[in-house]
């Protein structure tokens, strides 16, 4: 299975040589992002594409100071909704009417269901599940880029609070969750580049009930 | 890009005809999910593979009765570590000093790092750590799924600590976080079959920073 051996040659790259990634391969990791399932289809999150060097800079010292920030071609920002209000809802449920070209009652049953229990959750615990399904989408981008040869950091190590500040995600309803630095590996600075690949057994991970 | 392809083939199917999905494809599908990226590397969650249908009978009803639960080839039910322990961080570590054959300073004072912060920190912070972990390989398993031709039923609708009763998780230090029936699409019965696609527009989802 050719997209095993893609897993397989992949790897958390811990330094970046600064090469320029193609748009045509960064829009086809976006693509695979926007494809991505989330519950109850409401994608609730967006993605910041960093191209600027100014911004990546500033980014770099609220994230441990990684290299990777500043030496990748784009850096990913998967930044969640803050809440689900009965507003994003709506919109997501008018979309779907909207390209389907008709109103379902089951549907709309459970567009009732949702407006009557997200938005009166506390915004923390809307938070984390909406980060919990930019989470999914994250795992579509680390696959999208390694089935396009695209290098990547999977990265929670960093402020959430400063990236936000720097972004100001705030006063757009959005919260940090994760980054993906997109670029290419630099060999001989990446101390993990030819290093084998740890992951834990079959036999530990995976318990099959016949 | 062949992968968008499958990408756009797969939606949450809500009829399946109980048709056996073939153990290579399973395999594949847990192969991607075992090499998918975790934070640090500890891969702190499991999966159990359901094939036995009276367990299959057993989760349904608190699954809100979804029909695929018991029409799916195989459940897939991701269960995180319900907290971090020294023991659990431990095995990681030494798991890749063994795999590399020699002990990093670098990678040693990371352990120390880690030892003195995750298990000091209340266990339902943790747990979602590990959870959020655990969306990322499903997101891996989405798009494995895909890949293989392998229909498949993203559910977040289940009542956690039924599931994790039925499965006897808990004595295991763990807790499913998220459910994944594989199986064949029933065309006739599964309404979502022959709709249109939905979702926000690339305009909507991202914003790039030159």
């Amino acid at each position: 299975m050719e997209l095993l051996d893609k897993l397989n040659w992949r790897h958390a790259v811990k330094a970046m040589n600064g090469k320029q990634v193609p748009q045509e391969k960064i829009d086809n990791i976006l693509e695979a992002i926007r494809l991505t399932a989330t519950s109850s289809g409401l994608q609730p999150f967006e993605v910041l594409v960093i191209e600027n060097q100014e911004i990546k800079e500033k980014i770099k010292p609220v994230a441990w100071n990684q290299s990777v920030i500043t030496e990748c071609s784009h850096l990913l920002v998967f930044a969640a909704w803050d809440t689900y209000t009965p507003e994003r809802i709506n919109e997501v449920f008018d979309l779907t009417n909207k390209v389907r070209g008709y109103e379902n009652v089951g549907f709309e049953n459970y567009r009732q269901m949702l407006l009557n229990t997200y938005p009166q959750k506390p915004a923390d615990e809307n938070f984390t599940h909406a980060a919990k399904q930019a989470y999914i989408a994250f795992g579509s981008a680390l696959i999208a880029a390694a089935y396009e040869g695209v290098d990547a950091t999977p990265m929670e190590g960093f402020d959430p609070a400063a990236v936000d500040e720097i972004l100001g995600l705030k006063e757009k309803g959005l919260g940090s969750a994760i980054l993906l630095p997109l670029g290419y590996r630099d060999e001989k600075n990446d101390w993990l580049h030819g290093q084998k690949k740890v992951r834990k057994s079959a036999e530990t991970m995976f318990t099959t009930l016949k």
